[in-house]
């Protein structure tokens, strides 16, 4: 084999070798292993000449050679179809059967789609939402999750960078936790590499992973989950995204690009897919960025040099519609944002208006300031913090009062829930409207008035928003449960049964789809029938039934609390001609 | 170079030689590009004096040489630090900036588990449904696929393999359709390579992508899209899959195991993750199954004898809860497959069981049958055909009266639409209730009647399920379209809009998320101001305002079929004593 080998060497003047793996099946007793094939590419006479060598076939034996799908080796097509590392039969007849099996060596590297279209497809609408925000929320779930052991504040800016004097339209998610090494970011970059699979190494990576203890709501700014997130929402938003980071230690800034049009090129050059560079450089320096459409990137990097440790995603070619979509709808968008994390924002008692400044200022430190900036404009900033009209917020200002319950599940899984009650007050329901959960989409310009019937309180909508980690998993919602649904003879008016609403929190005991938009089974697991439930007065579970102890709870609220004006015992009219 | 890589083999006496790249940024001006480095695994003093060499530098210049993460790489920590193809820093200190940028080589492989995990947190449970139905489906749509282009019967086989006298359990998934060459069985296991990215090749792949073209319903069996759907079904039941293939044209059949442990045992190895082997053999030749566990493949193998083309899909490994669920409800998820696919095992009229079965059975010739093999008991054997209780049939059979209609939305999407009356006769509703979709979740004992005040016809239901390609999408329901939604002022009684049930039926210019278990923005577009919505009768688009026509055919609905009885003019009591 040795002479084969380098008689095709120099047959192929300079040229590639090909090899190739021959079975030989002609005899009804052949079965044995493949044998390598050397040839240069291109010469059909070379290639059967080795392949006699290398089996012994003397010059007067008829043989044929096929591809694994029987197609014939001629000098014709053989330029065209024989490729390095392909398997080949030695036949007698293009349809003889096979004595025995054959391995043919395959690849199956997974296609760059992986990468570029993992988010296209998974973050879909839902109830006339636009799936955006969800995309967002990933990146900043990464920022808290990165700034969770920050001792000052945790910064994380979510900057819409729109103004074209500046460059193409891009969007930038900052933060000032942790950084990357550039292992670590060399890992982002691994499609599905998590938390729980990372291999601890020397160059301080997470050195295996350790569950974070419980605490309440369960803010445990413990996002990460799947190794994917960062990914699909970088190629949900834009075609290209540079991920800069430097860790507080380190003395240099690690800086990656993957894009859509990289991956494309190397497809189309042959080269290896999965393979690129990550730019290390000092801080400040962005003497590489030469490209008009990123002009952007020179104040953005520029700002490093005050800076400890940070990361910043900064994705361009962003899809048209989104851009459309962030202008048009930044209140929307953002008091979304604010319904996500507001356990983060306001802390586990959330963000109860009336209270004194100071003590809602002092959770967790972090700061969620979303600034957008377009040409000739000022720019539209504000911190989450400051947003008043999201869904919980108007659920917590609108209750007369609250029941705390928990749920054990089967496993060892604990669920903290909270019902909040919304009175009627003289002439009207107080239980809010949900502007992002319509029960059915609003038409600006529609004046039809329909569904009246079901407008009382609640309406159609579920009890339960459901929390994740403490962050909202926006599209998994709980209808109700049985000792807080409308019974059959309950202790309170039915109408209170739809003055309700609920938040349940979960740690990641509850597992969550891939793109965190649904539980996989919490309701499931809930309405096992072995789930318990115990209502929490005081941090201290109670003893008496929950259903009891709910329908008194609800008694007591609408005896307490609602307000109906009755008009009763009529006189007489009086018409007031003073008015 | 020549020479410090001969000094390298030379000492490296037979053990691996290392091969990485360093950048000299010792001095303020430093700015080259790396130098490749050979030196002998674990032998520091070596790769010092290659170093040397390679950068000429004296044996008096200091010089030390970090990690990327400016770790300093010494005689301690060499063996383990230094890995091949990793980049080095040649510097004066640890801590020096950098004095012009660096590129540091990086592979960015996917991890296995984006095979592995891929389907684990995709199919997610939802209004209390087990998703395993979901998933089996995706093996379903890949066969349905397949067969399109069968002449005679398209037969698809879903086999429960429970009896542990043949081996450890499993799922097959068999149809006599198209098959796989080696080739196309490859690109199978390719993740994300879809019908649109597919290279055609010579090798009697798809050449090229031909959208199909218009059918009724959208029964276009053309339900692969992203190229995952088979990843993320055997992997989401099981651990380990065997694709069993062969196309009617040739001799050989191609086999192809992915499992977990494969994958575990190649990253233990450090062996390339994503190279394997395709087995080529001839047909019934099950020689290679030695494996006990799966005792039941040679049986299997064996029928391949009887067969043209075809393709199994076995897995193994599967999770012992999905045994259970499979084992213990055989009709809800048997009748949940025949509600996914109505309308291609019954056609674009769906089943009307009072049709001679001749008429009802000659649409597409597709065969979906579902058996289940336990030890001791006879096997369950249906035709999902026969089940005459999923939804669809129920709405399709008990409604009065249907009123189609068209939705042209924006971009060229075509929606086809049907509304049907299910009317109220004598002492109840005819809407059927969906055991699938309950308004709450129910338990078997519970004997609880909340809820009454909704159970009215259709209740909380939405109006729409949706279908795509043909096949139902289980997770996205339309409520309602303006239209067909309670007026103020109707012509019917507002119960006649509550007795409605509906189906949309959208071809893939309407985009489903990856898990085919939602659009991902139907009634985004639907509820766009620029769809119009017409009747159709008979195949005309008919003219009128369809919220004019809609109303009058409701209340010609209600005219006609509701039959109400009332009790009148009460005479006398009679007591009759015969009774
Ligand atoms: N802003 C950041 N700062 C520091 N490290 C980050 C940041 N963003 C991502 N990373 C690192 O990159 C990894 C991959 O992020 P990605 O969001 O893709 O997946 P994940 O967060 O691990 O899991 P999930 O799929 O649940 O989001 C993270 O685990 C984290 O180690
Ligand atoms: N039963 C089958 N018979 C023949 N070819 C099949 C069969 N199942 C899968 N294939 C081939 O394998 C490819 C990959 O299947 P897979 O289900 O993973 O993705 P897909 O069907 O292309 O897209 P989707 O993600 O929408 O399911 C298919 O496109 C098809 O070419
Ligand atoms: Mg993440
Ligand atoms: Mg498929």
């Amino acid at each position: 084999m040795a002479a084969a080998e380098e008689a095709a060497e120099r047959e192929s003047g300079g040229g590639e070798v090909l090899s190739v793996y021959v079975f030989d099946r002609r005899q009804a007793d052949s079965d044995g292993e493949d044998k390598v094939v050397k040839c240069p590419e291109g010469n059909y006479g070379a290639f059967r000449s080795a392949v006699c060598q290398v089996f012994g076939i003397s010059s007067k034996e008829t043989f044929i050679v096929t591809t694994t799908n029987r197609i014939r080796i001629t000098n014709e097509n053989f330029g065209g179809m024989v490729k390095d590392g392909m398997t080949f039969y030695l036949l007698q007849s293009v349809d003889q059967s096979l004595p025995s099996a054959t391995k043919e060596r395959i690849d199956f590297l997974p296609h760059y789609d992986t990468l570029v279209k993992s988010g296209m497809y998974e973050y879909y609408a839902s109830e006339g939402q636009n799936p955006l925000p969800f995309a967002l929320a990933e990146l900043i779930d990464n920022s808290l999750s990165a700034t969770s052991e920050n001792t000052a504040v945790r910064r994380i800016q979510l900057k819409l960078l729109f103004d074209d004097s500046q460059g193409k339209p891009a969007v930038a998610v900052i933060d000032n936790g942790r950084g990357m090494s550039s292992k670590q970011l060399n890992n982002w970059a691994v499609y599905r590499l998590s938390k729980f699979t990372r291999q601890s190494d020397m160059e301080s990576d997470h050195s295996g992973y350790v569950r974070p203890s419980a605490v309440p709501r369960s803010l445990n700014s413990d996002i990460s989950y799947f190794g994917v997130g960062g990914k699909q929402a970088v190629f949900f938003v834009g075609q290209s995204t540079r991920m800069i980071s430097k860790p507080a230690d380190s003395k240099d800034v690690h800086e990656l690009v993957l894009s859509k049009e990289d991956f494309e090129k190397k497809e189309k050059n042959k080269e290896a897919i999965y393979k690129g560079y990550i730019r290390n450089r000092k801080p400040s320096d962005s003497s590489h960025i030469v490209n008009d459409d990123e002009r952007f990137l020179h104040n953005l990097i520029m700002e490093e040099k005050d800076k400890e440790g940070f990361t910043a995603v900064v994705i361009t070619g962003v899809q048209p519609e989104h851009v459309q979509y962030l202008k048009n709808n930044f209140n929307r968008w953002t008091r979304q944002l604010s319904h996500i994390y507001h356990y983060y924002i306001h802390g586990p008692k959330g963000n109860e208006i009336n209270l004194p400044m100071k003590e809602a200022r002092t959770f967790n430190n972090i700061d969620i300031e979303i600034s957008m900036y377009e040409k000739g404009k000022t720019p539209k900033i504000v911190n989450l913090r400051e947003i008043k009209d999201d869904m919980q917020t108007l659920y917590i200002n609108t209750a007369a009062d609250s029941f705390e319950f928990k749920a054990k599940v089967e496993g060892d899984g604990v669920v903290e829930g909270v019902i909040r009650y919304h009175p009627f007050l003289y002439d009207k329901e107080t239980y809010p409207d949900d502007p992002c959960f319509p029960s059915k989409l609003k038409d600006d310009n529609d004046d039809e008035e329909c569904y009246v019937i079901e407008k009382g309180a609640r309406g159609k909508r579920p009890i339960f928003e459901c929390f994740w980690n403490g962050r909202l998993i926006p599209y998994t919602t709980v209808e109700n449960f049985e000792w807080c649904a409308l019974p059959k003879r309950g202790l309170a008016p039915s109408e209170c049964y739809n003055r309700i609403s609920g938040v349940l929190f979960t740690n990641d005991r509850f597992q969550v789809s891939t793109n965190k938009l649904t539980f996989m089974d919490l309701e499931l697991k809930l309405k096992d029938r072995n789930t318990i439930f115990t209502r929490i007065v005081n941090g201290q579970e109670q003893r008496m039934k929950i259903d009891r102890d709910f329908s008194l709870w609800l008694k007591e609220c609408h005896e307490k609390h609602d307000k109906q004006i009755k008009f009763i015992h009529f006189k007489e009219i009086i018409t007031r001609t003073e008015l």
